[in-house]
């Protein structure tokens, strides 16, 4: 299945921290740069995801700024 | 100035595509992943954005999803 | 593969247009409700989108407010 | 008052979860979907959600993405 | 009928520049500051936008990032 | 350094809440509104965010909706 978003980091689990509601999940995407989701506990359990698993960071592109450095 | 989005993903600009008020921006990481950034037109007038020019690629953490592979 | 997004909505595309960058799809649910989506017109060519494919509509909770009446 | 965004699904709440400053909330849509949705809990005490109430599910069209099955 | 978005800014509609699907619409807020939208051009005629016009620029606070200064 | 997000509401931070992961930042603007910002624990330390400090409220313009009164 594919998904209109555009961007998608392959990489791996890094770290995982639920807290209630939301979680906040580290990924080391395979270009070594970490990427910080927060998403809701929910998904975590119903993705079963834990540390060391491989994922992707899927981000809509609306939703990526651009800073000049 | 620092943002508190979360994600900030250094690279460099490879397109830069306009088409009245909305742009499309791709941007490879130095991690050798390609972002793409859908911005305003002006935003892209604004900050002068060409090929070739350094940038960071800045998503905040709410935006990020997760996909298991 | 599964998505962390929480909200898939499944239905079938009633009608795509495209214009430059963006493209509007509209999507009418297995529910009978029409949700629509501006996305890329890249990520319409990508996936092929046509009127009356079978798709769903994906929603990151974050993104989702409630209005009362 | 009518609002920009373009997704208004109707439907009656079916739980609402609170934890300290967010607040997942779920309503299924006349349509019989469940959309969940992650607010504040202020928003909630402010809007006083309730299980069984009247809500509209309010959804910007670029925060809907679309996924071919 | 009240929105679970916390940021409501009063103003008055500046300008509105529509360009096939979208639209960017200025509003100089009460407080003399101006927030630009992008919507969709079909939200700017459901809602018949045109300058002058008293409306609320509407912001989800999970999309509103802080920056030190 | 620049970013493409159009809005950027100068003010000074009113109250910092955190409570696990997310925290929520109430801004009053120069032009005298309370802006709401949900954003991560990690970045209100990462950033100092402290009462009192002048800071922008930083918002992309495609988060932003408007309502007709």
């Amino acid at each position: 299945m594919a998904i209109s978003a555009r961007n998608r980091l392959e990489g791996a689990i890094q770290s995982v921290e639920t807290d209630g509601i939301v979680a906040e999940v580290e990924i080391e995407t395979d270009g070594g740069e970490v990427v910080t989701a927060v998403i809701t506990k929910n998904s975590v359990d119903r993705l079963g995801l834990t540390e060391g698993d491989d994922v992707n960071a899927v981000i809509k592109a609306t939703e990526v700024m651009i800073e000049d450095t």
